[in-house]
């Protein structure tokens, strides 16, 4: 099924997820639904990574906790299931990937606090609305992210640099992509750094840590945001019993509109 | 000590009150710093507390959260104590109040929680920049605070309905009032609701809930927002063993500035 004989509501797609008729990096799929990053993690860790997050609100813009054991996101997606609705998951035991199910099932457990944090899906829509071109779109490839010498707040167990995404911008669109992404403070919001890579940290933008290189065309800034990767990053670094994570790419689509986000 | 003599900076001013030089309602004392609302609870309560937060942002604007045992605001006042550096505490023992110290150090345990949240402060001092004026202000009494219908999200034991202060606004300068209280949402942020005050629950505008009643003039209309008396009272309301909180106007003022907060 592509994209364009997808359902267009986030319910019928994750209706198709469920039932495994579908499976697929969820980028352009339900477009203007918010999607969201997962990680669950045991009870035991949860008041220090909702901790994490509120101190780390750029990276980590939380748009539901669902307490223990608790398996539906009854604010952003009522009746879905955390466990069958997304497309894939990763599996981290002692920090090192254990498994790539489809379902949850087989691996959930009573003490698991699962977490929805909102992805940049919904300010890049906003950046294109704007007229502002995404290179890695254009491209065809993922959006290019990079560990950075900025260090995040930490809370508890967790600490760790931020890991930010680069998106080129002309010149003369800087201005208007800080206030279009400024809107969606809910999806990591406002740029944290433009320009120069060394001032925070990254020493090629050619070398990104995570994703594909992008090209950067003359006349434009790297504009960098912080990314969704970074409390994925943060929870690993502690090395938990257990984690559990989307798969790259495939992500939650809630019931909630970006719009709904918006601020102002 | 007038407010007129008082220091400038949010840092003497604790001083001050940590040495028992001053005490006093902390409205227009340090300008342009934040000023937090203080809720203590012990740790098996924090997880669910900072869930209903999360859940409730409107009304429990999260500015920082102190780990259990700790009492210096390290993100919003370094070098601050939270036992100290408040003008008056309310001690609530299974929800009836109990004692109103000067002090929280006979008071301390290990196993205590700090939120600090965002008060409507503010955003009055951004109406008043906007040359929107505040009635209460005018009339030198407290704002005007209403239990309404309208629910919070629950989160574990906590639960309640919202509480709202009201201003009234020219109806001409309506529009600006929502616009530049849009930019601070981490101190309550854009209203709830404007006009017809029975749409959410309140009988009568002369008699309110909590603080005074003001006078709403022909062509204005009454404007309400989220008021941060909500997580005390949500807190109160599930009878907790302890809940510490400020006394009545006697807020923790930050080392932050409302532009720190500000949205655009």
């Amino acid at each position: 099924m592509s994209t364009e004989t997808m359902p267009k509501t986030a319910r019928e797609v994750r209706e198709l997820i469920r039932s495994g008729r579908w499976r697929g990096v969820t980028s352009g799929v339900a477009p203007g639904y918010v999607q969201a990053n997962l990680a669950i993690l045991p009870q035991d860790l949860a008041l220090d990574f909702l901790l994490f997050c509120q101190r780390n609100p750029k990276p980590c813009p939380l748009l539901e906790v669902i307490e223990a054991g608790q398996t539906e996101p009854k604010v952003t997606a009522p009746g879905a299931d955390i466990r069958t609705d997304v497309p894939g998951y990763m599996v981290y035991e002692n920090g090192q990937l254990t498994a790539e199910p489809e379902s949850l099932l087989p691996y959930w457990r009573d003490d698991l606090v699962s977490f929805l944090l909102g992805c940049s899906f919904s300010f890049e829509a906003a950046m294109v609305d704007a007229g502002i071109p995404l290179r890695n779109q254009e491209m065809g490839c993922n959006v290019s992210m990079y560990i950075t010498n900025i260090a995040t707040t930490p809370a508890g167990v967790f600490s760790g640099p931020m890991v930010v995404s680069m998106r080129p911008v002309k010149r003369e669109q800087v201005v208007r992509a800080i206030q279009v992404t400024s809107r969606f403070p809910a999806t990591h919001g406002a740029p944290v750094h433009i320009g120069d890579p060394a001032a925070i940290g990254i020493r090629d933008l050619a070398h990104p840590d995570f994703g594909d290189p992008v090209d950067l065309m003359p006349g434009e800034e790297p504009m960098f945001w912080a990314c969704g990767v970074t409390p994925q990053a943060v929870a690993l670094n502690c090395k938990p019993p257990l984690l559990i994570a989307h798969g790259p790419g495939l992500m939650f689509i809630t019931d909630r509109r970006d719009a709904d986000y918006a601020i102002l």
